[in-house]
């Protein structure tokens, strides 16, 4: 069982393994998940099918067979998922607290059969099936009327908390709308409020202005290093075009936001070597009764866009971090994009 | 330099370094910063007080000279301050965006002159010259009104972000109270509006009652791992008589805090090894007029308290917790208390 816990000072939820406790002795440290990789054990290798629960969705040529090799990108439950798919929420209480059952979905998607393959070594079309999968799995998994919102988000690289070295993205589907995307609507619900204009399109606008941040655009999507960014090197990628909902993202945004995405890492790759790195997908929220987001932000489509974050793992998080929610930023955000514009990409 | 920089959508503020940036190259993974530690060249050991910028503060025996031997804490500039203490704030936009000068303290607290002593290892009543030194820094910065917040905290081990090895603390004093705090007391302030009570003092009476979560008690303190721990093995010690403010702690409670503290590392050093933790101390911001704190909490002393935060690193932050703001917490903070209950310590 997973229970979600509230924590009653912060108002944020907290997810608690509460079947299968980990003992002190089970956390290791500074553990290499990647030592002795042997591809043929790979669970996520084309003709090792069988080592994995059976698929959920699967790009496949006419006339492969489900759970056989023959598919570019696969979808499969998560073996050990941070939120369980079967049962009600049961909300209650608990003296001074609240809490409720952990039922959600956690999905890993498998980029490619090829063990070896990153997600900058797969040509432009592969990329453009893994996003289209992306889009796929949140428009299926929305129709879940107990799940508020879905996030995607890749973890690259032991330092980046994956545990797996196959490439590979997840999914979670959570019952409740994290804090930190309340925090992204709320802010751009105020700017609404002021200008009656989206952040994200005044945000695009300016960068375009001022030509500090930029890392790479076309015609639809715009990379930049942000103005107050969290992390060295982070980038953000932001459509052109408003839209609330990575589900309405059309096939050109797909492909504008592959060839985004390649460039970006084949960048970092240039700059950074293979540094370890996360990613993930903002969209707007379910509309759930649970939610109640359309009630809270009724003009969410005018003022929500989604959008891609990502950000190597270079700095670690420390008490000053924990305890404020400040971060510090060794490298300025106008001096990275200039650093990663300089260097030039081979794409395939 | 640094600067402050507002997230436009998030609206948090984020430290940006300006003045020397870090390039690529610089990144250095998992740079191990306490190999070949040679304690005669240890800048923070009794002896040594000419490798360090002159002593703000130290505790000596009378007749000892300050800058020399003779101490038993020490509190010195850090010599690679977050934020710098000269100048003034002078906020100004950029375009969209907001800025200001990256003003504040920042100090470290060397808990004692010996290389090698841990913070678990000095007798209680060196401990309490720390906890003292922590209070009367606090005090003596609060008075600088151009700080909205002082925040204690302490990195130990290279995994939870310190990068030397000798026992220390820090002190980060910022120009606005962070969000971190802010969540803090508008939960608090809600919880006070529905009861007229403070969440804190209903809080060590639930666990009073429950009796699930305790680790550790004397007369003046309480040492749970909160209901909705973000972390495996995280301890929060509550003061048992409400007190919002930490530089208004009694010499008492001084004692009490040093015992518990104690006990609480011992504890998890009996559990976990040697672990890498952080530990923070949360108390009420500065009224001053740029933190406006006073008009937007008028019943600050009533509703808040100060509090002790600490957490092992044992996991670690991946895109969904980045991605959401929800931590996966592998252990039942029941479990966890019960293990660390378990756990006799030998104090000196």
């Amino acid at each position: 069982m997973r229970e979600l816990r509230k924590d009653p000072v912060l108002r944020r939820w907290v997810i608690i393994s509460t079947d299968r406790s980990m003992r002190p002795n089970e956390f290791e440290a500074d553990y290499d998940h990647f030592a002795g990789f042997d591809p043929t054990k790979d669970p996520f290798a084309g003709g090792n099918e069988h080592l994995t629960p059976p698929e959920i969705f699967a790009s496949r040529p006419p006339g492969s067979q489900p759970n056989g090799p023959g598919w570019t990108v696969r979808v499969i439950p998560n073996k050990y998922p941070a939120l369980r798919i079967e049962g009600d929420l049961n909300p209650r209480g608990y003296g001074l607290y609240d809490r409720m059952n952990g039922v959600g979905a956690h999905e890993v998607i498998i980029e490619s059969p090829d063990p070896y393959a990153l997600l900058h070594d797969l040509p432009q079309a592969h990329l453009v099936e893994v996003l289209s999968t992306f889009r796929s799995r949140l428009e299926d998994l929305s129709r879940d009327k107990r799940f508020a919102y879905v996030l995607i988000f890749k973890n690259h690289g032991s330092g980046a908390g994956a545990s797996l070295r196959h490439s590979h993205s997840q999914i979670i589907a959570t019952p409740i709308v994290p804090g930190r995307v309340m925090d992204e609507l709320h802010g751009a619900q105020e700017h609404w409020h002021i200008k009656r204009r989206s952040i994200f399109v005044d945000l695009v606008d300016e960068e375009l202005l001022m030509q500090e941040r930029i890392v790479f655009e076309n015609d639809l999507m715009l990379a930049i290093c942000p103005f107050a960014s969290t992390f060295p090197f982070e980038i953000h990628i932001i459509p052109k075009r408003q839209c609330s909902d990575f589900r309405r993202a059309s096939t050109e945004d797909m492909r504008a936001l592959a060839e985004t995405i390649k460039v970006c890492l084949l960048k970092w790759k240039g700059a950074l070597g293979d540094t370890p790195y996360n990613l993930l997908v903002h969209t707007a929220p379910n509309d759930t009764e649970v939610s109640g987001v359309r009630e809270e932000f009724p003009l969410l489509d005018a003022f929500y866009c989604w959008h891609v974050e990502m950000f190597p793992r270079l700095t670690k998080a420390a008490g000053f971090e924990w305890g404020t929610g400040y971060y510090i930023n060794p490298t300025p955000p106008e001096e990275a994009a200039e650093f990663l514009r300089q260097i030039e990409v081979k794409r395939n």
